[in-house]
Parts: structure tokens; C-alpha cells; sequence
């Protein structure tokens, strides 16, 4: 079992992070902003995948006033992520943004302030986002590069200075495309601070790519019960995120949501189709909530036993297979009976 | 830095495991072993993607003796995966066999005996290959199911019985579907025995299911120094497995082979097709073994600067775009050169 650093807890909208909230899951729309049909469009495709906060850019005048029109209509809370100029995250807060990030290597502090008493009048969140790439130049000076205390005492300092404000509902992160660097600067940060963390590797690549880097940085840190947010970040479609960040959550059980698929790597003694009849059942089963570990075996000797733990699996062969369920053989069926068969139950089981 | 822990190392034909030996990436074969060209084709394609050495099944009489015929034309050593019946590891091992995995759920101790005396005159090693889904009956019994201390013991048993024997050319696994208990189970292993370890999550699915639960598994045991050699299982084709793997080890800086792709998940900000340009350079640079740090960033203002770690990289935007290395601007470009001019500079850095 994980135990989870407690923290202070702050509000998206109404979704909590921190405190004893559940790991939140966000994403982020990778459409022109301005572009407000085709946004709304990828902010309803992720939250329909489970994304529970989404955060949009905001970089000009347009994109802010596009932000409000996006708001009203979007089942979850947003965020509006600001860099450079501070009148866009002023913009943003009147247009109903649920909380601002703001990147402290990139906003001066009278702009920090100006936004600090926006964001305290409507009483939203902000997000200190550090990023490895863009660390204030003194503080990069001081350490000679990016390292993980220069990262810390970026978000610290700006801690202090919102604090000195009077404002404190801040979440916190401290990204880096370098695994080792995120996973040791968040380390730090969780000591140095009560505040909600937002977990993510930075600039980490396509689909595999980013599933490997996040998977290690944030499945590390959840599992020394560091980490109250967590975003993937994947060059593509932003519902892979999604996928890949509740993947994470399952496979330590932070959050059981959806189907986890296991399945045997098959081998010379294989005599069934795992990887397409797997390739079918993840597809038939995209989207379904229910938590369930089910199983694709390649060998009706071994494959009940095996997979034991599942709660529902299949297992094939020379033309028949078994259904199975907690190791137990439930029924002997003709191999190309077996998927349908498998669907039926857990749609059965979970209702979905 | 990871500081690896000492193990007594092993060897597969030439490759070291343990000791102070890098990580070695293995594979498993996943085609009938009794077509001979088809399974030699597979290690072939394995070994070219970097995979240093793969295992076989050798489930029947057939099997062993193709196994035979593999291992002359094999580029690479060679294990063979015995399970039921020790017959064939003796086959095997007559037959070249450049290390024996057994799974000693499965194989009884009198045979196992069998299998030390025939492994111990050829001088090859064996894996105790313990999977949470074939642990002993007595030991489940014991533990009330395939727990962590279960795994273990299941492990340790069976290093006490090959060391009564006078036979310690050993490396041990003890793997699991679930990420928390093969992690748990490794960490107790790697207290208790100095026995290099093969690392791996079992049934881990398919290519990003398994990309999520290797790294967040594998991931953090490297980082904790433990692990000698790993497997990331896969469904469908094994040659996925070495690339995980080394995306793996590449992203702790534990190996550092193959292009590191850095890019930017994209925003609203963007107007490159950073994810189509992403897919492209990712697949022409596939196969390449020099390690360097690639970015590529959608967007000229931030993109040299968020980047300033990789080694080179572009950053395209609005028709030009910018060639950077280290951070600093090199080279100004139209956007459809970029790919091109990319590419170029990182063969003749690479020299591949």
C-alpha cells in the first residue's frame, strides 16, 4: 500500500487537488485556441477518456477571449496557461479560466502580482510551472544549469512571493525532460513544501517514448506517495495522455480505473493469435471505466494458472479454449467463439 | 548518478551478466521453434535492433532439436526455456545451448538435479525463472498466495537446493503481472542473495500497456541500482521488447544507446507539425546505436531555449524555422528543410 504525503489541498473548479483527494488527471489541447469549435471538439474527446482538468494555451489577445467562449461550454474545469504577458492571464481569469499556470522563468514578478490579486478576487488556483528550459537566469547562474535545485528554488522562491501576497492556492511543479532531474527535484520540492504537486516528465516524446520516460519519473514518485496531479505529455493526439497517465495510476493501483489487460508475451509453445485477439479486445473495450484485470493466454495448460490473479481471462489453443475466472476454468469453447464470449461477460459483469 | 549493486556475475556464452558488466537487454522468440528459419530470422532481426541475448522455447523433442540447428546460425547466445520436462534442457544443452532457464514451479527437484549436472559439465549458466503464476503449491500454501515473501522464497529454495549441489553459475527472476509486488519481491531478492538478477514484469500486454508497467517496474529498480540483465515482455513482436528496453535504460542513463528524442507535446501555441515531423525523424533514425540528445520543438521563440540540453536539434514555425545545437541557434531554414538538414548533421556527427 502507497501512503500518500499528505497535502494542501486547492480547487480546479470543483475538483480537488491534494489533500485526500484522489491522483487528478489532466491534459492539455493541442488545437489553435482561437480555433474555438475544434478545441471544444479535443477538450470533449479527452474528458469523455477521463480527463478530469484540461488546460489550454493562451498566447494573444484572440486565444483569451476565444478561452472564455471554450469555458462555457466545456464539461471540465480549465486552465489557462500563460507565459510572457500577464494581461492574457488577467484576460483569462475574467473569461472564467478555473485556475492560471503561470511559468516563473518567464513572468516578472510586478506581472506575478498583478495576476495573484486577479486569480485571489475570483478564488483560483495557480500553478507555479518550472520548467527545466526556462529557469530565471540568476537562479541558472547561481547553479550552473538546470539542476534539481535550481529547479526547487525557482518554484520556492516564487512560493515566497506569493505567500508575502497573502496567496496560497498554489500547486507546484518542476518539470524536466531528464528523468533523474524530475524525479529528484520533485523529491526535493515534497520536502521543502505542504503544497499539491503537479507530476510530469517535460518534452517527452511520441507515444512509446513518453509512456516509458512518464511511466519511470511519475510512477516513481506515486509510489513513494509523492504527487497530487498528473499529466503525460505526448507529441500527438492529447487522448493518448489520458490513456497512458490512467495506465500509470492502474498499474500501481493509485487508481483503478479501467481494464487492465494482461496478456502473455507468447513464445515457441503458442499456438492462439494473443497479439491480434489482444489487439481486438483492447479496441472493443476502449473507453470502459470499470477496473477489471483480464487475461489473454496463449496456452490452455498453462494459462488459467498463470494468470490466476485475473478476474476474468481467456486461453487458447489448437483450436479450443478455455473462459476462466480467478484461475477456475468456467467454460470449454471453440477458439473463435472465445473473444465474443469474453466481451459478453464483462460487459455483463461491468455494465458498461 | 545510480550506483549499481555488486552481483557475482554469470556468463551467456560471451556476454557477462553482473558483476560490473552493463545491463544486458534479452528478448524471447516468439515463433514455433521447430521452423527453424522462420525463429533464426526473428533472433536475427533482435540482434540487429540491439538485443544481446534471446531465448527460445524448447517445448517438445522437435523443438530441442531445431533448438540445435538455431543455435549454430544464431549471431547471438542463446537460452533455452524449459518448463515440465527436464529431458529437454538435457536436449538443449547437448545441443549448444548457451544457458537454461527453468521455472522451478514446475520442474521437480530430482530432474533439476538432472539439469545441474548436464549444465555444470558444459559450464553454461541456468535462470530460476519464479513467475507469481506457477509459485510451488507448498510455498502458496505457506503465504496464503503468490506474495512477495512467496516469490522469494520460491527463489531462494531453489538457490539453496543448486548450492547443495555444488552449481552456483545461477542468475534468479522473480517475475509478476502486477508492478507492485515484482517490484517488492525483487527489492527482498536483491537483499538476500548476490546472485545476478533478471529483471521484468510478466503478461505486461501490449507495446504501450507493457511500455507503462516495464518502466515504472524495471525503471525503478535500476534507479535503486538493482538488476543485471531485463526482459520487457511484450505481445506481438519481440523486437518492441528491445527497443523498451533500451528506451528504458537510456532514459536513467543507465546505457545510453539510440537517439534520445526530445519534442514538445505541442499547444496552441504551435504552428509546426511537430508530431508528423517527430514520426518521420523517429523512423529514419531507427536502427541508430550513438547515443544523442534530438529536440524538436514547435516553436522558434522557446524551442532553442526549452531545448537547451539536447545536442541538436529544430524548432519550426510560421514557414522558418531554426537549426540549434546546445541551445544556440546554428542555422535559420525554411520549415521544410529542416527534416532534411536534421537529419543529415546528426548522421555525419554519428557517422552512422
Amino acid at each position: 500500500m502507497i501512503l500518500r504525503k499528505k497535502t494542501k489541498p486547492v480547487f480546479i473548479g470543483p475538483v480537488q487537488i491534494g489533500g485526500d483527494a484522489p491522483v487528478v488527471v489532466q491534459s492539455m489541447t493541442c488545437t489553435d485556441t482561437r480555433n474555438i469549435e475544434q478545441t471544444l471538439r479535443q477538450i470533449i474527446t479527452l474528458a469523455d477518456a477521463g480527463c478530469e482538468i484540461v488546460r489550454v494555451a493562451v498566447p494573444d489577445r484572440e486565444a483569451a477571449a476565444s478561452f472564455g467562449k471554450i469555458r462555457e461550454r466545456s464539461p471540465v474545469p480549465l486552465i489557462a496557461d500563460i507565459h510572457f504577458d500577464y494581461h492574457l492571464a488577467i484576460e483569462a481569469i475574467k473569461a472564467g479560466a478555473d485556475g492560471i499556470r503561470i511559468n516563473p522563468g518567464n513572468i516578472k514578478r510586478e506581472m506575478m502580482k498583478e495576476i495573484a490579486h486577479a486569480a485571489g478576487d475570483k478564488g483560483i488556483a495557480i500553478r507555479i510551472g518550472v520548467n527545466a528550459g526556462s529557469v530565471e537566469k540568476d537562479i541558472l547562474a547561481s547553479y550552473g544549469g538546470p539542476t534539481t535545485q535550481a529547479l526547487v528554488e525557482s518554484a520556492m522562491r516564487t512560493v515566497r512571493f506569493f505567500e508575502d501576497l497573502g496567496f496560497t492556492a498554489l500547486k507546484l511543479s518542476v518539470k524536466s525532460s531528464d528523468v533523474a532531474t524530475m524525479v529528484e527535484s520533485y523529491r526535493a520540492l515534497s520536502n521543502a513544501t505542504e503544497y499539491p504537486l503537479h507530476l510530469g516528465v517535460t518534452e517527452a516524446g511520441g507515444i512509446v517514448a513518453s509512456a516509458i520516460k512518464s511511466s519511470i519519473g511519475i510512477g516513481m514518485l506515486l509510489y513513494e506517495g509523492i504527487g497530487d496531479t498528473i499529466r503525460v505529455s505526448i507529441t500527438g493526439d492529447p487522448v493518448h495522455e489520458v490513456a497512458v497517465a490512467y495506465g500509470i495510476l492502474r498499474a500501481l493501483h493509485v487508481r483503478e480505473v479501467g481494464p487492465d489487460i494482461i496478456s502473455c508475451p507468447t513464445c515457441g509453445r503458442c499456438e492462439f493469435d494473443v497479439a491480434g485477439v489482444l489487439d481486438e479486445v483492447e479496441k472493443r473495450l476502449s473507453g470502459m471505466k470499470t477496473y477489471m484485470k483480464i487475461a489473454i493466454m496463449g496456452c490452455p495448460v498453462n494459462g488459467p494458472g498463470e494468470a490466476a490473479e485475473a478476474d476474468i481471462g481467456i486461453a487458447g489453443g489448437r483450436g479450443t479454449g478455455l473462459l476462466f475466472k480467478k484461475g477456475k476454468v468456467v467454460k470449454r469453447l471453440k477458439d473463435k467463439e472465445l473473444v465474443e464470449t469474453l466481451i459478453q461477460e464483462i460487459r455483463r459483469i461491468s455494465g458498461e
